[in-house]
């Protein structure tokens, strides 16, 4: 049979990085394009003593049928949460807990954006989301990204030129792939900014906890008294990203209509990772766990800065980054990126080439993105050592 | 803020059944109109062993991230299982995990499906895969349903008559309203004729395992030569729905487009389900548990059968059942069915108006839906009384 596909579908290509990325799971690779959670830092013993006392006490709970909106002492729970802790949420909003914080992104998309609307993403930006806004057809526009944060006269220039703005997208901490966080002063910008224009932010925080420097900054929904703003919440890089829990926070109507939305996909989110996720916030200690998962971070980022500061130097940049996963290298002008990814690759050393993240990647980058929470030290050590190195060959 | 929705969800109109469903779980009411598994048909114990082990030896598999495709072993059982046996997937096909059954009618429909193109599908169907169809803007065309399933020939002039078909979605045993099983030379039929018309069949067969009458027919799939079936399994019925792992087996290329639109949608399926769901099938006698339950609901299905004798006849007739969840009562035409149901209701007593089931809610309808794995056997008992006695009232 000759199978007809949908023009959503038909459009998706498959990624150039694709191709180069291939290898990077295949034995001896030393990996620094993932964006895996530290193997230490999972509250694995925690989880294991709370999933044998649910499934021993109240088994059917964790294995029937629950409701869309998600379990309910979760939903109570995150609503008081994040109130206190970092003012988000209003009388108005509601709260949405997802099959991981990707589908945020995708039941937004399906509740505003028809085919050929505009979304508004900083440049560069967290490629799982722009491919799935791209599989609603969406046209991207990004929008440079500066030390402080997204350009705001560039933002305001795109919120007047572009037609059908749906959302503006923003990771404002420790934005993957750029490290960069976003100013108090630009957050207070790119609120009133679109709040003048109409169009609505969805903010995506799953980094925000795991700050190892500098301040806490307010998020942009802390600001919201008008209702433009989904918060995309996450458990995957505080608690685990195999459970597939994330939740959203935003205005009552359109999170009903994202309900209905995942209603159509998933009917609702795994029972059993709802219940830990409720158990373990409110059980287990759950400051002192952050605490410990930033000291993993902040270690293990100070390896990586380490081993910059001695093999990279002067050649390779970096932006600075006070929390997150990832640092955001920049060659000189002499070095082609691609090539550069390409050789470290045949050197057991994969990073992801920076036009992974634009949304045209035929645009010129001469960025590459690396992880640092999924080696080891000794290869984070190696692979930067080995990066250094080229970088001096490849030099003209 | 006045907020724009897309034109898919705004298509997607609040349902009047809702309504009349809303009290269902309200104290003292009798829920003949859910659909959820028994709870002594949850194999809780083996689930609690299983997964005190997998997080005391393998935590780091379960709570990291996995692929999109699903966890291997699973894959690979499930291949081998479905093929041996119910010679169900060939050389060409491919396996994806899903997040339940419902999120390969979601992927599907995603991959092959522009706004405007038909879906056929049966008369009644299940409400929740008609609504997903509904929010990427499908045309909905109803296939009336006979004893022996659905109508060849109505659905061949389907074939000639509409334009841009994408697939014929079927639930070939115990449907999900009907309860009525397909015949094999219709299964045959359907598939010749679709075959020839160059048209997908979405086989959904989430209940294939509970048959308790009869004998067991082969799936559609199992005659696809041509790569033209898609078929979607589910545990929900058969270990727990709570978990929210299904699975789809289809042609290569079909999988390939479904993997790169779920990656958008939630990355992967929660991977501790996913193993717990493999441990169960190859560790825990899976034959023998699925006979356990399929005697628990003939058990079950007994008592709602004496019940309906006693008080139904002559005013309600139902469709035989050999197998799943539900009977599919209907009322002599001198009893207004919406009424009917209302008035249940207010006695207490809930099913499931059949009119939720037509592509038309509008469209008339004297049946109603009645579920017999959630009820105790004594709101089973109490229920049927109540609406037969209300039937005789009614009557004119």
């Amino acid at each position: 049979m000759k199978y007809q596909f949908s023009d959503r579908v038909q459009g998706l290509k498959p990624s150039a990085i694709r191709e180069i990325l291939k290898n990077s799971s295949a034995p001896g690779i030393i990996p620094l394009s993932a964006g895996n959670p530290a193997p230490d830092a999972f509250p694995a013993e925690d989880i294991r003593r709370i999933s044998a006392e649910l499934l021993e006490h109240t088994p059917i709970e964790a294995l029937q049928y629950g409701v869309t909106e998600g379990y309910t002492p979760l939903r109570e729970h995150l609503r008081n949460y994040m109130k206190q802790k970092h003012n988000v949420g209003t009388e108005n909003d509601d709260i949405l807990i997802t099959s991981g914080a990707q589908q945020v992104m995708d039941l937004l998309t399906k509740t505003l954006l028809n085919e050929g609307d505009t979304v508004l993403c900083e440049a560069p930006s967290f490629i799982g989301s722009l491919n799935t806004f791209r599989s609603y057809r969406a046209k991207l526009r990004g929008i440079p990204m500066e030390e402080d944060g997204i350009d705001t006269e560039a933002l305001e220039q795109a919120l007047e030129q572009e037609k059908n703005i749906k959302y503006l997208y923003t990771i404002p901490n420790f934005q993957n792939p750029s490290g960069i966080t976003m100013s108090l002063p630009k957050r207070k910008k790119v609120y009133e900014l679109c709040k003048a224009h109409n169009v609505i932010i969805l903010e995506d925080n799953p980094y925000g906890d795991l700050r190892f420097a500098g301040e806490d900054l307010p998020s942009i929904k802390s600001f919201d008294t008008e209702g433009i703003v989904v918060y995309a919440g996450s458990f995957s890089k505080v608690i685990s990203p195999g459970m597939r829990v994330g939740y959203a926070i935003g205005p009552k109507e359109v999170i009903q209509k994202m309900v209905v939305c995942k209603q159509g996909e998933d009917v609702h989110s795994n029972m059993w990772a709802q219940i830990v996720c409720h158990r373990f916030m409110t059980e287990c200690g759950y400051e002192a766990h952050l605490d410990r998962l930033r000291e993993i971070y902040r270690r293990k980022s100070g390896v990586l800065l380490t081993a910059m500061e001695h093999h990279f130097r002067p050649l390779i940049s970096w932006s600075k980054f006070e929390g997150g996963l990832f640092a955001w290298c920049t060659l000189p002008e002499d070095i082609d990126m691609l090539e550069f990814v390409k050789a470290g690759t045949e050197k057991k050393v994969c990073v992801v080439p920076g036009t992974a993240f634009l949304t045209d990647e035929s645009e010129p980058c001469s960025s590459f993105r690396i992880n640092f929470s999924t080696p080891t030290d000794e290869q984070l050590q190696e692979g930067i050592e080995i990066l250094g190195k080229l970088a001096k060959e490849m030099a003209t």
